[in-house]
């Protein structure tokens, strides 16, 4: 089988360019054939002729017209922005990004975790102020952290905390599947595990039984002292309900990645709680970025060759 | 043998009080007689019976004047601010907190060097501007993490550092004693280690040895894309050479929660410079300070009672 042409979309994720995603790709596919459009136009002619595409996004129309298109390689590691009914009446397979997140998505989650718990934001404030004052800290060692969603990212974060000596809660859609974490419970049981939580970890995909899964109710059950990272989806956590809880001092701090709405708006309630950190939905960030799409894409891309159809990350 | 009488000396350590510490060491030692002194009178007096003491420190004459004290144990991990030989002729032993910062440290040490991979300190900025706007970040894994000095709080920043797939080297004063780092070289080996390092952690005693260690010749050696955190004493690094460093932008990063002089100076210029981070010297601060000392004095104190002298943690 003669190697198959396959068509970068342009994009811009996190302030990378395609431009070296496909650099990363010929670097693993040295025969293959990569292309990268300039402008709309040659993105279009690209996308009739081949038969891999790999980008961010597809508009239901565009998956239409790529009649050759047998592999869509999503750059996301949630595809709930793609019409999958189209790929799939396209005799096109899906794959996405799991498992390219693990590393860096953890790396904040414990950075949020353990500046938290050393009172950072503190110190960067009093350094405005040129003070030196000492001041009490916390500390993980000994604590409770609950993870919901065991994933790609939720277990590279269990990974993560193994040497602070911490106890571990999973919740999960399927906790008869066990789990690295001390203890595994289903979605029904997650005020049982939140009511015990220093530190509560949201990596679960936004679905109709995530949605809201943080309001009030389970606000309230969470003690005091806890905190919260959320690096899922702004969805997860009932905005109004958060603004509430902080505002009534109702828990000790908030790590958001996400949040809903996003952007952000500039008078949004929640940036101006002292108490809540917020980064630009960038924990996906890592300039290792393209190096580990292309790993999965030229792997896929062999197994394509040997006329495989069991890609890795497949979706439908 | 009768219970010994323990004499907890009056000390406000990171903002904890030393009644905690004696409720403690009561939990621990129920039929000790563990008292604290409410004024320096009352302290003095104290002082002249007790066989045991502990605290942060004494000076020459208080020694002198403490007949029956067979014990010392410091509640400070170095001891450089004691008149050891006033001790040793007194025929007291003294111990040390060693140990009892592992947990702290370490964690303080992983979140400053996660907190500059993601970019918090950015993020803040941004939040402080109510300004929602992605930026990279860099990533810790594949990274090379050189840790000088491996005593229990290298030892404790090694281990925690184990799942976050990063290259360890670690420099001590006797590599032939081996250690938990993929490397471990001597101080004659520094440079060796430092033009390989991207993240570096000083976690050494200071001696004559590490007086000035991090000078300009280091900062020089290190990559200009480098990150320092020093959790060992200010005197490790050289203030002003470190200054015209950051100034000149040869490292990108540090994170300092002790500096020399100290307290830093409300106009110092190592205040201003945003590459800097800066804790008032309270990385040693935990909730269970106390909890673990005494964990290592009642240990002593069993010791004690049954005649043996092969105190944990002496240092004379």
């Amino acid at each position: 089988m003669s190697e198959p042409k396959i068509a970068v979309l342009r994009q811009k994720i996190h302030g990378l360019s395609a431009v070296d995603y496909a650099a990363a790709l010929r670097d693993r596919l040295p025969d293959a054939e990569v292309t990268i459009a300039r402008t709309p136009a040659e993105e279009q002619q690209l996308l009739e002729s081949a038969p891999i595409v790999t980008g961010f996004s597809m508009s239901t129309e565009e998956v239409e017209a790529a009649a050759n298109m047998d592999l869509f390689a999503c750059v996301y590691a949630g595809v709930g922005h793609l019409d999958l009914d189209a790929f799939e009446a396209n005799g096109t397979a899906v794959t996405n990004a799991s498992g390219v997140h693990g590393p860096n998505i953890s790396e904040y989650v414990l950075g949020s975790i353990l500046s938290f718990v050393r009172g950072f934001k503190r110190a960067w404030r009093q350094e405005d102020r040129n003070e030196w004052r000492s001041y009490p800290a916390r500390e993980l060692q000994g604590s409770t952290v609950t993870v919901v969603g065991l994933g790609a990212i939720g277990q590279a974060v269990v990974d993560r905390l193994d040497p602070f000596g911490v106890d571990t809660i999973g919740v999960r859609y399927t906790p008869e599947k066990g789990g690295p974490t001390d203890e595994v419970l289903g979605f029904d049981e997650i005020h049982d595990a939140l009511a015990r939580t220093d530190y509560l970890v949201l990596a679960c995909p936004l679905t109709e039984e995530t949605e809201g899964l943080i309001d009030s109710e389970a606000l309230l059950t969470l003690p005091t002292d806890a905190f919260m990272v959320n690096i899922a989806r702004g969805g997860v956590v009932d905005t109004d309900d958060l603004v509430s809880a902080m505002q009534a001092n109702r828990i000790a701090g908030a790590a958001l990645d996400v949040t809903d709405p996003e952007p952000l708006p500039n008078d949004h309630p929640l940036w101006d709680l002292d108490t809540v950190s917020i980064t630009p939905h960038n924990a996906g960030h890592t300039p290792d970025y393209y190096e580990r799409l292309a790993d999965i894409l030229a792997t896929n891309v062999d197994r394509y060759r040997h006329g495989e159809t069991d890609f890795e990350n497949r979706v439908i």
